[in-house]
């Protein structure tokens, strides 16, 4: 069974060395977040995910969530309700929520670090509170004073949780296809009545109340998306003076069977009548749910970035010990029968891209969530501006890149156990069927790689790429004459002018043919992904030079920026050759002709 | 729940208009292989495989094996005894057996389009027969007379089945560690003592006896790989006279919890002094596991081709009845809320990368048993000589291309189904788990990689890569003027003399440094396999176009390959430029330095 150990050391280095918190920090007003401050949420955090939550991960698994169909109670594994108890109390469901809630105020860029270590340690447990902040953020923004008087408060401190009630069984990326309905009651509250599936944390025995945010349809809504409106409905009615009343009219249908995730209750919720109030204005919830589900997107990124970190650990400390065969020159063991599987250049391969992938794709989330508390907390408006268009930009690369990444991690790390890799009770395999879901659920990667292309690069003539590409030139610029990173310029100065050569021309297709984003897609993103990592590769590089490290991590992250360049950079010429080919090798074949 | 239809249709493709078989195998004195008799053959399997062996599949999963402690006697999923009592009742055990033992001496090419119906309806029924067939070929070569007469009609006809017990906990790649022995006993006999992993099929309620093939050490033996030998060691004790006597002292001790193919008993084998009878010279026990080993790496092969179709077929499915959203160039069911997701670009993309997988690895996978019945039949030396050459060669590219598309095909089946795919009813996340097998058993894809580009290409000069490379040419040559293959043939003459510089080159680089060839290995085993899927897919549409199929599947066959070379092929790019990097980006980093 595979042990935890959160990677406090690389955090410290993304957050200190590379980013400089405490002065970007204190630049937008947040001086509680100092250098200490940080450090000492780092190391509690730590302690708590690899203490209490990591040694409840394989049970989660084996245990899984049980539904009583008489009651529509669900009890969740052995160990999980009492960790809950021991988050709570720690305080850190508030970490990053505002003090008028609650909330301890930090930045979103240390609430990240957390959540790397939490869904590290367990991801189907971190699941439960994940959830909550979806909802905080639709209620911050959207609610009415009395709905944040009353809910955020105790969502903030976690005796109540909180759920995205988004898909119906026919209606999964296309939300404007929902039947829910919504029926004015007298008072003023609205009737919800419908079935929602897919929803994490739906029931549970973790928490005094569930707060479910349901999209449904009013009687005089307009068909499609822009007939949605956002409800706030949870499983205790609440009234205006956020006073727990009776059991609400839903209830947890069933539980699914999946592939992984075991520990986290994924419910079919029957909403039958349910008393729900209005969050937000009629037909405009789809923006209300857009809100959570960014937020909720770069968490999931991190959860793909967790699990890629927990694969690594557990592939490293078998590639050390397993001895097997001899070293391509020669024994290096000699006194035992066999070298360590680290000495092979195919085994190396493996962790080297996990490690390039994993420490890269953190520093690429912790800059996304520095932009997400600059577009909240600078004074300056364009500043912040500037930052919400980048952070939109960056939003589906590490929603996409992040999880996918994971899937490669854990694959690699199942392959570096060899038969071992599949057998449960070395845990490799349940961080590859818990890391599966990561690239399917809050958009797959195919929806992120149309919303990058879409949304966030043709519809803003590639705002977002403009201001990504000035900050990659910038650097490039600084650091002209600094021998830390000069073989990685080149290549990065010129991939960067790639990246904007390519857009042109998927833009110019897409002018006359608009299936040439949707064809671009999926490499763009790749290609996008893979550009952003080199640039964070050569950052880290410079940065470790420059800083108090030891010279063993210094050269650990030269030696692993120049892997990245040799060996996974590469991709991008495959990526920029694909999407070059335009529509219509995808778009020729007649949908009769894929088969029988 | 998904369903399955055998695809006799492009199997069909690939025997007749492709491989020619007919005149293939009546040129190797085998014309009993007709037309007629291969089609016979592929309806009456598919019709097994679809009707007995599919709706088994989930059951299988769900259920898996139990293992009795006390007896030590293991009972399979229901109806998976029964299935098993009407496969051997239709012969289908001998399909390509020696018919001095009771088979019916069909090539091995058309036994793999039956091992790719029944792995794709149940692969993990599909293991309890396969096993067999590496046990009946080391008796075949290496047995002495009597064994082979006790053993191989018994095994042939299925009333017994096979294993191979290999793996020890600590010796797994590296089988010179093992730590089984056997000691003489005086009737000429030994005595087997250790404990075997992963014994697929080691116990289980199908067959009247199970044959294991044991590695061990004799007494005397040397140290490393050169000190192993093979021992026949049933479960019930068989005598020289081939009557079946009382239980052997070995057991199954117990199954393995595995991330899929459930319904397959994976066991640890505990032999407490088992008698056994050597199998072929003493220490020569490597050699006769080779001849098991790979046959059975060309079958595992074929099992990701297995489960790449199957995840297809339902991928397909869903795509064109899932509604969601409308097409890019406007709505094409305007009566409906939405349009089929075949309809969105970057669906397409994942459904064609794997039908361009698929297809063209059953022709690569094909093509490799025509070579291993041409090497077993045919009647110039020669031509036997070059026929096992190549299939060398190409085993280790069949055997860990075909099951790490397994992985992509998979995947991308769980992708198109959005987050249905994650759940259990839908099938597809059992696919993927199961597919996950097949790059770790027989060798993973790194101990494949390192075979291609060591035993099979440094240690030969590359004398399987020109063999095949001067296929490749021959068929450039011959189809100089032919309009259906004018436009892939100037790529694919230029990847194929890409493939043999990039040959000279890592040969060149590791005469210096016995690094290189790992370092390059796992980029050089797809570079080979994406070219000869370029050779393949040129060569089904020339097939195509010169056949009597309809005008849609020429078409459908025409537009894959098009699709593959703007789509797939790039994927060259990059590891092209990966491997020529050489190894110093994967062992400059010291060991430690890989984390804490």
């Amino acid at each position: 069974m595979s042990t935890y150990k959160a990677p406090v050391n690389d955090l410290r280095f993304a957050l200190h060395d590379v980013l400089k918190a405490e002065s970007l920090f204190a630049a937008m007003g947040l001086e509680d977040a100092s250098t200490d401050v940080i450090d000492a949420v780092l190391e509690e955090a730590a302690r708590f995910s690899a203490s209490v939550l990591a040694p409840l991960n394989a049970i989660g698994d084996q245990t899984g969530c049980t539904l009583d169909k008489a009651t529509g109670e669900v009890t969740t594994a052995p160990g999980f309700k009492e960790a809950y108890a021991q988050f709570i109390e720690g305080g850190w469901t508030g970490l990053t929520a505002s003090p008028e809630f609650g909330g301890q105020g930090m930045p979103g860029t240390l609430g990240m670090a957390l959540s790397e270590m939490v869904s590290s340690a367990n991801l189907a447990w971190s699941l439960f509170p994940m959830l909550s902040h979806g909802a905080v953020e639709a209620l911050k923004h959207y609610g009415e004073d009395w709905q944040k008087e009353a809910f955020l408060k105790p969502l903030v401190a976690g005796h109540w949780t909180g759920t995205m009630c988004l898909t119906e069984p026919h209606a999964g990326t296309d939300l404007g296809l929902i039947k829910t309905r919504a029926e004015p009651n007298a008072d003023g509250s609205y009737a919800i009545t419908g079935t929602k599936i897919f929803i994490t944390a739906g029931e549970h025995d973790l928490s005094e109340n569930i707060v479910h945010l349901v999209l449904a349809k009013l009687p005089d809504a307009p068909p499609g998306p822009k007939g949605i409106s956002l409800f706030v409905t949870p499983k205790f009615k609440v009234d205006r003076n956020g006073a727990m009343g009776e059991r609400n009219t839903l209830r947890c249908g069933s539980l699914e069977h999946k592939m992984g995730i075991h520990g986290s209750s994924t419910c079919v919720m029957n909403f039958d009548g349910a008393q729900g109030y209005l969050v937000g204005a009629p037909h405009k919830g789809l923006m209300a749910m857009f809100v959570m589900m960014n937020s909720a997107r770069l968490g999931v990124g991190v959860q793909g970035l967790a699990q890629s970190e927990r694969a690594y650990q557990g592939a490293l400390a078998y590639a050390r010990e397993r001895l097997q065969s001899r070293a391509p020159k020669g024994a290096q063991l000699a006194d035992k029968p066999a070298d360590p599987i680290i000495a092979q250049p195919d085994v190396r391969r493996m962790l080297l891209t996990t490690k390039a992938l994993t420490e890269g794709g953190r520093l690429l989330a912790a800059h996304a969530y520095t932009q997400l508390d600059t577009a909240q907390h600078a004074a300056d408006p364009q500043a912040r501006a500037d930052a919400e268009t980048l952070v939109s930009f960056l939003t589906p690369i590490v929603k996409a890149c992040l999880t996918e990444w994971s899937i490669e991690a854990t694959y690699n790390g199942q392959q570096v156990f060899g038969g071992h890799g599949y057998i449960a009770e070395h845990g490799m395999e349940q961080f590859a069927r818990d890391a599966r879901i990561t690239t399917l659920y809050e958009g797959t990667t195919g929806i992120q790689a149309l919303d990058l292309i879409g949304r966030k690069t043709a519809a803003s003539q590639g705002a977002g790429l403009k201001l990504f590409a000035a900050e990659i030139e910038q650097f490039i610029a600084d650091n002209a004459n600094n021998p830390a990173v000069a073989e990685f310029l080149p290549v990065l100065g010129a991939k960067t002018r790639e990246w904007g050569k390519l857009t042109v021309n998927v833009l110019q297709r897409a002018a006359s043919n608009p299936e040439e984003l949707g064809a671009a897609s999926w490499d763009y993103l790749f290609y996008s992904g893979y550009v952003a990592l080199a640039y964070w590769w050569a950052r880290a590089a410079a940065a470790a030079q420059a800083s108090s490290q030891p010279e063993a991590f210094k050269q650990a992250k030269l030696e692993t920026a120049r892997f990245y360049y040799a060996r996974v950079l590469p991709r991008t010429l495959t990526h920029a050759a694909s999407m070059e080919s335009g529509a219509d090798p995808l778009m020729a074949m007649d949908s009769l002709r894929f088969g029988d």
